[in-house]
């Protein structure tokens, strides 16, 4: 099955990547920003700790007596908990699966108790609201921030931070974990690791593992910090820090997660400014290019240049389960999964998506599969993911 | 129709790109690096003159009385005029697409007189064989390298420079002019700037024009250099090189220019050391990592920084015969074409390649069209040509 996206729904995607005013949203509330801090040190899952772990979590709707009817939203690599709503009326923009959140729709805030968390060493931690873990935040040790000495973490080390918090929340069950891209990535992890907890996970633009040539790819990320000399090793917190390194990790990023119809759409050749032709000088630019530029830039400001690297690293090593085979972690899910791989998508391919339906079902579990469709590429995921809200909603009933 | 290709073939093309031996060669000969010169100075599309140009370029075959049994073969991106054979008996690897050259071959030796140039602005300046004039050649009128004060040059420019080669030489039609990704584009541009010369093109994983999604990647490539510190504005002839900016832009462009199915064919998750686990430090890599990082590092000793920049840009200002949509430039094309874009590529898209051939086919072109298959992604363009071999054979005697 293919999905489809509607031109508006295009034009407020780009808005929402380059920050600007999307349209009407759907959720008519205001949420608001709470913080989780885990009781005692933290174990990593690679043996290392952490004192104290502080993420930030978004809530809509309630939990009901039972338990069950949470559903958690991990975020995308560069998102946060906002998953729905404004935190104030004049906010510009309701966070970005706003389209399919209220009364009615698929995130049905009637039924749902719907739970949105920040990741550890989540890139926006200079954004004010974002309330995260990683090496930006202070060790206490110290006194000041950990930079390169945070341990590295890992899909499944987020998940057991989100276990303690709908523990405390009182969850008892998770109707379904839902996440797009590294949120996706999440819910496989959750229902690895603790499959009686999770009913069911939709998979949006996800992968069960990362292979060798996605993991190259995101350690490009990484190394376009690295290569900035104002990166210092991670020790630049009271100095000039590496916005040129971070903008261009941003507009790797971009591209990897667009494809070729979005410029098409967008841009086709036309220059960023009518008057100065990319040919007579290299100061020119095309507009594309120049959106990139500028599109790099508004997340450096609000971005962490080791928070992106340990988060890169983090998807570098994703594999289901912490098993060696997709085949052997695909045997830890025992959840219903929905997969909503984007059909253009070059940085998650759809075929990955494809691979886990077959494993699932061959296995006995319940599995549904649509393609999302799109020129936003692996993006279609995030701002398109309103052409899949019957399967989503007949998915969550079932 | 779709090609395939075979294992061998997959790890000679591993090996080719990380400069190790390659099997048994096609092409039983030597061939010979020669330097072409202009007349005079030479005026760029850009209405700025180059003093001095220089470009080598080899050839294999002879040309005959009538002067149009000659085939032309512009270079993709990181490749040279070397196509086939070697310089030297002990030399490791032969030209890139030596597997197609020889007696009885679609490069047939025997029957035509096959031309090898090196580009403007090539990025393998300092390999001690390239002949190019970019950046990084000394300005007569200053006796230093031009850095960043040497002009822009586009596609039509190489072809320009390529003409005077083959009039100097003697041919009087070119029976095709047959090149990959860059190459490609130029043999395009061939089509449109000297249509009464060109019979025939062989657009071997190809594009009639960089789209707004591919200018935003390439100027990537571009922007890695720039923010190496040691870039310092194109000034380093005489300092220390932006050794890792360059890196990660060859980083980049490795991985652009392959696919899932490499990483999977070649490394999936192996550690790039077994005794190091990616999971207990950001020290240790998984083996896809570290191999890109070694191919990238083979490439940065023998390239030129500016001259990659130069050869980025000329890329993203490509469209067909400076027209501003495909269907105009598709309109000067009067050659026969052969398509042959690769299944996965994931830079320059295969549905670039089917619009072209469209296009071709609505005004009447003779058009021929075949997909080539493999793990590489583009790279299957270079590495595996030789699946297309009785596409190619067949095309040339028509």
């Amino acid at each position: 099955m293919r999905l489809g996206m509607t031109a508006p729904l295009i034009a407020a995607g780009l808005a929402a990547l380059i920050g600007t005013a999307a349209p009407a949203f759907a959720y008519d509330g205001l949420v608001q920003k709470q913080t989780f801090e885990m009781t005692g040190p933290y174990q990593t899952v690679g043996g290392r700790t952490i004192k104290q772990v502080r993420v930030g979590y978004e809530t809509i709707g309630t939990l009901n007596a039972a338990g069950d009817n949470a559903i958690l939203i991990p975020h995308f690599f560069s998102g946060t908990s906002h998953f729905a709503g404004k935190y104030k009326a004049d906010d510009k923009a309701p966070g970005y699966w706003d389209a399919i959140t209220g009364p009615g729709k698929a995130l049905d805030t009637d039924k749902y108790f719907l739970i949105g968390v920040d990741s550890l060493t989540n890139i926006n931690a200079k954004d004010g609201i974002t309330v995260t873990t990683g090496p930006a935040s202070i060790d206490p040790d110290t006194g000041k921030p950990y930079g390169m000495t945070f341990p590295e973490v890992q899909m499944r080390d987020f998940v057991n931070v989100q276990k303690a918090l709908v523990d405390k929340l009182g969850v008892k069950k998770l109707h379904a974990v839902m996440g797009a891209s590294m949120g996706a990535l999440q819910t496989w992890e959750w229902a690895a690791a603790y499959p009686e907890m999770v009913e069911r996970i939709v998979s949006v633009i996800g992968a069960t593992f990362a292979d060798g040539y996605t993991t190259a790819r995101i350690k490009n990320w990484r190394d376009a910090v690295m290569v900035d000399a104002k990166w210092n090793k991670g020790d630049y917190y009271d100095k000039a820090e590496p916005v040129d390194g971070l903008a261009l990790a941003f507009k790797l990023i971009n591209i990897d997660a667009l494809a070729p119809e979005w410029g098409e759409a967008s841009f086709s050749r036309k220059w960023a400014d009518p008057a100065k032709d990319p040919a007579a000088s290299m100061d020119n630019a095309y507009a594309s290019e120049a959106w990139n530029d500028a599109a790099a830039m508004a997340r450096v400001k609000i971005a962490d240049a080791n928070n992106l690297i340990y988060l890169a690293r983090a998807n570098e090593l994703f594999a289901l389960g912490g098993k060696s085979t997709v085949e052997d972690g695909i045997k830890l899910v025992k959840a219903k999964v929905l997969l909503l791989p984007s059909k253009n998508d070059h940085l998650l391919f759809p075929e990955n998506s494809r691979k886990a339906r077959d494993l699932l079902q061959a296995q006995g579990n319940k599995v549904e599969y649509a393609e999302l469709d799109g020129p936003m590429g692996h993006l279609n995921g995030v701002v398109g993911i309103a052409q899949a809200q019957p399967q989503i909603i007949k998915f969550l009933a079932e």
